[in-house]
């Protein structure tokens, strides 16, 4: 049985698009609630590295540590996912 | 009022990862269901120009039509998300 992440410090930075609970808010944005933990990491690792060349992410991104990286991976992978809301 | 789209006729050369609900089976692989719409179809994009060099993503997408890969982003944004299941 795996505890529930607890809130990571660096969540802001993420949730100003995605949302503290992982749903987007802008347009292009992906939701991340629920997300595959694996594919969060390797996104993420690919943001870092510039094969994903998205410059607000890349932004974000650089200056956060590992760890901090995998626990906002963790906390984006435990969030219920919402069905979207019809238009 | 939009209908849900009807079965993509491509869809089993996604739905072989992705699963034809959207919920991945195989570890690395994302879920899609309830994605947003202009997320996927942006990933689609940049899967096949190379900005996002996977290779087996980029075969599996270069034989397919513009109007097929709409149909397919279509299809993954409403579906509806599952929370993980947790170990």
């Amino acid at each position: 049985q795996t505890a529930a992440p607890a809130r990571p410090g660096r969540l802001g930075l993420c949730a100003a698009c995605h949302g503290a609970n992982g749903h987007a808010s802008m347009p292009g944005v992906p939701n991340l609630a629920g997300q595959q933990l694996d594919y969060l990491r390797d996104a993420l690792r690919q943001y870092r590295d510039g094969r994903r060349n998205i410059p607000v992410m890349r932004a974000a991104i650089g200056p956060v540590s590992d760890a901090e990286l995998d626990a906002l991976a963790r906390w984006y992978n435990v969030q219920p996912p919402q069905p979207q809301v019809q238009p």
